[in-house]
């Protein structure tokens, strides 16, 4: 009798951005009067920039022309875009075609990428964390370690772990890792040949300068670090579906070898409308747009960190990162402020328990929505804060 | 210290289509004046009919404008979609919404689908077999169990399977499953709780009334099949990347809820412009420029069947799929078949034993390609064996 997998079995029912949302729109019914605005889930709000959408109708004509139709692609990708993302993010650190596979997102990735490595690999996240990690993680059968935070930052660990998974802007933290922290990272994983997975798809918003823009920079990542990048964030991809990620050939074991006898197996290309709009996010043209855009969201950023800061709180992010991950005043839970934000705010922000237990004193606000929206979810929190006080 | 998943050191570097491939590049390297002609890979060239570009184009518009922009998507796909599958292609079988899942191609559902189940669940594949279920199989770690064919279907087997592989329209066999021979498949599965997956991608090219066009036609089947399907072969999507599969709430222990639970962790949504194409591929006008499509492989399968029998080779298919399997003549193996037709025909054909040791005896031709080069490769094959008798 076919019996289900028991990773599946120990798995709530929803995730937890799914319970998020649930609670939203039950509320939702039951009021339908009231304007929610969500600072919750991180979905951009500004559409995609002219050129991309010009690219992508020129993508969409080769289609219909035998001419020039596209059948199956590579199974890693075009080399016309993995040669321009090499151009344009690469270019310092002697990155091949071949180190680079393009893909349909990175929430499929970030998980998929553990079925290079033994069933049971030492694989360690931290607390709190984006929680696909962990479930995606459980979902093939495979366990998880949790890190401690200090001082906003991971505890570089003792024990041995064979995957580190590391978010850098860090979703939910909205804080990114500076050179000198990441340094210690990279000789943990030479020392104990560790890979680490280093998720890098809010890298467009990176603005210190003591931040790397890749893993990278730092002196022997090429032995140990598998980066992941986007276009959902920065292009407005999140409904396109682009990524990609890096496996250097340093990496030892074969690594890049071994996940190329995986892809070909499992994959059969990203879609080719979707590359070549990533392609056309390169163009100068493009840049520019999206340079405005992020302007955009770190100008929603600022209004928020200056309302909670109005307001006493305390938090972190919202500078190399649209997320500000913002302290809970009151003795209360994070489900519990999330549901004072909802019923007597009318705004969804998302509880930190979803993203680890060291979460749950803690909220996540994302400044990617509407400037209108935030301009007036700001007026609603300072009138309640201040009136409180 | 990091290790490889067992699974994937004991994989072949290349998957049994790149070996093809490989060999081919290699040879037009060393005669680049040959006119290579490929009856290969199950590749269509028919470029995507008008009003589905139509579709797509609007999509792209949707996403230049914050009004209409769209975002993530749901992890099963857009209601919109799955409504009108149902309506065209499901409508007598009571399937429900929550029933169907979208997603960016059948090559990565056939294979992620067994993390449903137990990972030492008893899986069965039939040989010959399109290899990328024993080889996806093969890397989450997952045993197959291989049954024999006889008279050209496989046999059903007395022992007890969990899970069972049937992939009709038929790759390689270009066969499709009558109603009376599934019938015992289903009475099989629910004696002993097992699951289909019935890979059913080339339902298009059904036209024999004993076929069914959905294995929801035979009773009982939605107590223990998942139906997968494309929009690859149908509406040339083997370069947009959109497929879906069913699974039915009536299969035993929740498979259907345990489903969700792996897609909300692992899965974004299917792209936007993909699924609004997907969606007007059922428009009326979409539905004949189809038809046009599918009767052109047609008459092209029509062509290779006459020259193929006129060079006195027995083969199967070519009615209700765009393959036809051919035995080979001569007392030789399938890549000695394959470098006879490489090297002196300059065609490409695909070496049975790919599909599995059963395959030895046959080849794999396409009638998916261009008329003219059809016809051009129809002239050498018979010139060749004429000549040769």
């Amino acid at each position: 009798m076919v019996k289900i997998n028991e990773c599946l079995l120990k798995m709530e029912k929803n995730n937890i951005f799914k319970n998020v949302a649930l609670k939203v729109s039950e509320y939702k019914k039951k009021n339908p009067d009231k304007k929610i605005i969500s600072l919750g889930v991180g979905d951009v709000s500004k559409p995609i920039v002219k050129p991309i959408i010009d690219a992508m109708h020129e993508a969409v004509d080769d289609l219909a022309d035998s001419k020039t139709f596209k059948g199956y692609g590579s199974y890693y990708g075009y080399d016309f875009l993995k040669e321009k993302i090499i151009d344009n993010e690469y270019k310092d650190f002697d990155i091949s075609l071949d180190e680079i596979y393009i893909s349909n997102g990175t929430k499929t990735d970030s998980t998929s990428i553990l079925e290079l490595f033994d069933i049971n690999s030492k694989i360690c996240i931290t607390d709190p964390i984006y929680p696909i990690y962990r479930d995606g993680a459980a979902s093939l059968n495979r366990k998880v370690f949790i890190l401690d935070i200090k001082n906003d930052l991971p505890v570089i660990p003792k024990e041995k772990y064979d995957i580190i998974y590391l978010c850098s802007p860090s979703n939910p933290m909205g804080i990114a890792y500076k050179k000198d922290y990441l340094k210690k990272w990279i000789i943990y994983a030479i020392k104990n040949e560790s890979v680490i997975l280093y998720d890098n798809v809010y890298s467009a918003f990176i603005e210190s300068e003591d931040v790397p823009k890749s893993i990278y920079e730092i002196e022997g990542a090429k032995k140990v670090a598998i980066e992941l990048r986007s276009f959902s964030k920065n292009a407005s991809f999140t409904g396109v579906r682009c990524s990609y990620y890096i496996i250097p050939k340093e990496i030892k074991n074969n690594i890049n070898e071994f996940w190329k006898r995986r892809t070909i197996n499992r994959f059969n290309g990203a879609d080719y409308i979707a590359q070549k709009g990533a392609l056309a996010s390169f163009l100068p043209e493009s840049q520019k747009l999206i340079k405005d855009n992020i302007k955009y969201y770190k100008d929603n950023a600022k209004l928020l960190r200056k309302a909670f800061s109005n307001c006493g709180f305390h938090f972190i992010g919202g500078i190399d990162s649209p997320y500000l991950w913002v302290k809970i005043k009151e003795n209360i839970t994070s489900w519990e402020v999330f549901d004072i934000f909802l019923k007597t705010l009318n705004i969804v922000i998302i509880p930190g328990i979803i993203f680890g237990k060291n979460g749950d004193n803690y909220f996540r606000v994302s400044s990617l929505g509407k400037k209108k929206d935030v301009v007036e979810a700001i007026k609603r929190i300072e009138k309640y804060y201040n009136e409180k006080e």
